[in-house]
């Protein structure tokens, strides 16, 4: 049995990052699915390892963490010796990737969050208006425009090396991909070579073709 | 000159979470004031150091930086000699940090921002419907629960120790002890004696009464 149990569903884009971080670090881990469909994860044992009632928890021995961004700074940490890299420690380099961190919880992902529900509305049938769509966007395209920037002066977010700054965008970026909001990035030469960069990892390849194991 | 430069306005709530960061450590800065209400930080120089045209940035010598959490963090590694410390580095008390660091940003703050709304409207005149207030009440007092619920295990958040993960909670949590949402603390003992204790530290009596040198 191995020491490290993510609970979750392969679908969900924070458990999706959790697997990338862990095919990063090259860690043996068991995927326990957890099945929303039956309201698993609102109910106990589950709740005792999320009490908020989401996915993705995670086991590593007696230890019981949740929320996917804490489960991979847990994980880069504590495994710095295995696998690539996540994290710069010191200097200029760490405090770059904690800033570009910071970026994709309050920046990057509130305004994906807003395509989202325009996607997931759209496909329920019941599209939102124009004016909505446009403003939506908008404030996507804005952020994209401060990414851009920084990234004409490094391949990654927080420098030359790939980091959890970069890693944390790869589910809500794959997801945006297979969507016509595809084209909110086409306009932007770096960022689409870092978007096909970092989409190309291994690690993350292996992270999308994770099934559930039902 | 004092080699660290704050830039923002003392009643940004996120202004003041570097200022209580910068306090525990005992570290002098300069405060640089940013008038918002001229259009300052949209504009340069002040985007140079912000590209999304909020507050706070800071500068410490060549290094410039910005998110609330990006430069508590960054203060709390760079600066860990000084002052209180704030970060755990290992183990479980690390991984519990971790978590409620991003349940502060991905539950709490959320559900902080609703009720904010909900004392703007009424402040400006225009009160939300009733049905609007109690979901929101709800949402915040869901979450509360959870707190109630941890903080009856351990004095703070991540253990027998203040940390970041307790620092980022207090300007939100401050706001709303100023409003009619302090109800939805008073029925809980553990997070009420969280409350008075963190609230009380010198370092954040001390942001509270940090003016704008203007």
């Amino acid at each position: 049995m191995a020491a490290i149990k993510l609970h979750g569903n392969s679908h969900s884009t924070a458990v999706r990052r959790v697997l990338a971080c862990l095919y990063e670090k090259e860690l043996e881990f068991e995927f326990v699915f957890v099945d929303r469909n039956i309201g698993q994860h609102k109910k106990e044992p589950y709740l005792s390892l999320q009490p908020f009632g989401q996915v993705p928890a995670l086991e590593d021995g007696d230890l019981k963490i949740f929320e996917s961004r804490a489960i991979t700074n847990y994980i880069a940490k504590e495994y710095g010796d295995k696998g690539t890299q996540l994290i710069y420690t010191s200097g200029t380099q760490m405090a770059e990737m904690l800033v570009w961190m910071e970026v994709e919880a309050h920046q990057f992902n509130p305004a994906f969050s807003n395509l989202k529900l325009l996607v997931q509305a759209s496909r329920r049938g019941s599209p939102m208006s124009t004016a909505v769509v446009e403003e939506c966007e908008a404030k996507f395209s804005k952020v994209l425009d401060v990414y851009e920037a920084r990234l004409g002066q490094s391949e990654y977010l927080a420098g030359d090396g790939f980091t959890l700054a970069d890693l944390h965008h790869l589910p809500t970026i794959s997801y945006l991909m297979a969507t016509e909001y595809k084209k909110l990035f086409d306009s932007l030469p770096h960022v689409s070579a870092w978007v096909a960069n970092i989409t190309a990892r291994p690690a993350w390849v292996k992270a999308l073709a994770t099934k559930d194991q039902q």
